[in-house]
């Protein structure tokens, strides 16, 4: 499974696809000194569905009845837009608010701007991006790309406390034209003494040198610290270094806050091999409680070195990463 | 209102400046093997006052009673001198202690160091800054620019609790010959469950496209996520990018904790347009009691699209900016 | 005293030291396009012993009876191997993980891997490091070298929160071939409400100009703010600006939780000569209950002014430097 979630190629020939830059990215590169290559900006119209889950929870889906926790990964090439129709099926109000990108006042998705959405009910949401680019005054614009999320702003109070413990968030991945894509990408959401709103963290499972990326997520009130063993990675925009003069630091480990998202890519096992490597939040009454998973980096037949994954408190889950977003999946199975 | 605060262009012509420079930055400059054009170094000498306010608080001020919090926005270009009088018409000892720029022990504002200043007796506290340069062994020496911040370090405990918690504290930014300067200047001040030791945070307005630089502390024991709506900065020693190969982390959303302070510059509704765009403290629970305003950024003609910004428990308040620091300024109207 | 801690001088001479090459970085290094100077790289090999103290507490030393907590400062430069093995004579089982350095999983030092010591045994743990290195798909690899942190993970919990609430951890730092080497080390771990397992933080001594480096871990529950006095650091690789054009943010404060390790470099008193200048966390109430010490800055004759340092609380225990990793150290001295 090379490229999950929303791909550019997947999108390219869909109907929903147009190669024309929104008004806004038009007039931003416009007024660049010297502009790039022009990107092949995209404007792609998607349908989520807000639903009721089990247990109270509530989520987000690409189709009806296929909500899930954490809701489905979106990506961008910086310049797109993503049209999102939500369509309201669950039985309170919600909204759509996200990080990173740009978007009118009327997309905020905030009860004061009145950008929620009604039981039964349906709103669009337009996010948009842009390249780096220059102003007028020559100061520089800085890109879109980034691991940025997004969340409900308006469930149980206006800023979405509720719907952000019931389950209503999910990823953004806005990428820059030449970033490397991975062959496997995971989320991970911190959500108070949760992992994807679950009390065990999932398990991940990659083949030894593939490349993986981790996209980490924090929301409710404790703060936390992501941690895997055996692999490190950039603490800057793309979680791996752009080249040998890229002096960012190396890290295995970051404290990060409700609201915060990261993201990074490593090659499973590089210099270490294959094993169950442990992913966990380093607060230690968090991963005592469950904050911990396997990040499991198999031989190329499968098999892997060194004691049992569901020995010590540690389920034997081997389900694994992030859900493609492809509108004929297989439902609720996704972590 | 454009440049508020002390401005390099409103201090040239005071009688307290010179420009001169400091015996300790001579000679570091001196030291450098390749010294850049010499800044021009001012020399300048201000008297603070800290005084109480109502409800048991406590402040400093550019003027008798006309102490605020937080306390007057100081400003500094490296290679500058600032002089403090500190003049305490409080009825508890208090003192200065800052971060980031030169002082000599004496200056530290610590018991243990007896920098404090009894009730009805002042102190001159000296803070020097100077640019980057070059150690003798060939290695940099880092230039004193950044968003700092000052505080009491003795009212209550010997690390200031009780001041802090009162409100005596304030920011400092130090900038670089070439900075950019903004068109207007916010703080916000995380101090516990309190923004700038109110309840409700503070509102800021500006124009589209008005270069607006926040300016973000925390103090006392909690840590805070800071997010607004729409905008992103670059998570560097000026929060905007210094040019098109500038690789600072783009966010919008970081975690701080107590005697952290940061800045950044936006351009008010850059690619987004204008609205009621909320700022807050991402911790769930903190922003759902209060720590929580709107940055409202406003067409040319002071209209503004979408919402009712008193919609959902968020005060119309509309306060602005930190008060210019003019001794003729209007007294405690300061957020 | 200069370079404490285990210096390439003085294993290159010893029978443990031998300028090979383990086989993954000789793998590695062949894979670059532009193979950089081949550092020397070594393999060490030394025991460490991990032993019950008194109060219930646990360390790890280098020799039997020497426990200490933090356990002793292990370094590496890019390249090198460390070969450790761990004699329990604790009355427990223990573990050794390691942060930001290479190992396969039988060196995990997880429950759940295997790698743990029974009291009375004991177990090799093998280390690799690597320098900055290129793929055969052109990307860079990130080099070894960082400020790590090694603790146990095995008692108490399947994460050693037992072991680490004892003292079971310590610093490991893996430098760069050409990293400047410091005059002292200070070791800071701010384990929830002690410091290096003390209820009273240590204070540390150098003269004016000496290069002092901080290591500065995190382990527990509690989020905490490191902060010192009259100084100020590069927040990045090596706490130093590489040159006039780094851009690395300086800061002089820093948000920091569990399984975080940082470091950095002042020389003592620069631009603000000597004094007893205060490091400490900076949530108001960790420090105001001992996690505050003294970074004691001399003349060269050795006297200090301003202040009492005894004063206010503060201790005026003259416990100093990371004790060097020296068979023939003097026991439980280090603080």
């Amino acid at each position: 499974m090379r490229r999950p979630g929303f791909s550019r190629r997947a999108f390219t020939g869909g109907a929903a696809a147009a190669a024309i830059a929104p008004a806004g990215l038009t007039a931003a590169l416009r007024s660049t000194s010297e502009p790039a290559a022009a990107p092949r900006a995209e404007v792609r119209r998607i349908t989520m569905y807000a639903e009721n889950l089990p247990n109270g929870q509530l989520g987000y889906g690409l189709a009806p009845g296929e909500a899930q926790i954490p809701g489905p990964l979106l990506e961008m090439y910086e310049g797109d837009t993503l049209q999102i129709d939500l369509v309201n099926n669950a039985d309170v109000a919600v909204s759509l608010h996200v990080h990173g990108v740009d978007y009118t006042i009327d997309s905020d998705g905030t009860r004061m701007t009145n950008s929620i959405v009604e039981p039964g009910e349906s709103r669009l949401y337009t996010w948009n991006s842009h390249a780096p680019g220059t102003r007028e005054d020559g100061t520089a614009i800085a890109g879109s790309a980034g691991y940025w999320n997004y969340h409900d702003h308006v469930v149980g109070t206006d800023h979405g406390t509720g719907g952000l413990q019931k389950g209503l968030y999910g990823p953004l991945v806005v990428r820059r034209q030449d970033d490397i894509v991975p062959d496997h990408q995971f989320t991970v959401v911190f959500n108070d003494m949760t992992t994807n709103n679950r009390t065990q963290a999932p398990n991940f499972t990659a083949k030894l040198g593939e490349r993986c990326e981790f996209i980490v997520i924090t929301h409710g009130e404790l703060y936390h610290t992501f941690h895997v063993h055996g692999h490190r990675w950039a603490d800057n925009r793309t979680g791996y270094l752009a080249g040998p003069d890229d002096t960012s630091q190396v890290i295995d480990n970051k404290i990060c806050g409700p609201g915060d998202s990261f993201g990074f890519q490593v090659v499973a096992g590089e210099n270490v091999g294959p094993g169950h490597w442990m992913y966990h939040c380093h607060v230690q009454s968090h991963s005592d409680m469950g904050m911990a998973g396997h990040f499991t980096v198999t031989r190329a037949d499968g098999s892997v070195p060194g004691g049992d994954p569901g020995h010590g408190g540690h389920g034997a889950d081997t389900a694994g990463a992030q859900r493609p977003a492809d509108p004929a999946g297989s439902g609720h199975a996704h972590h």
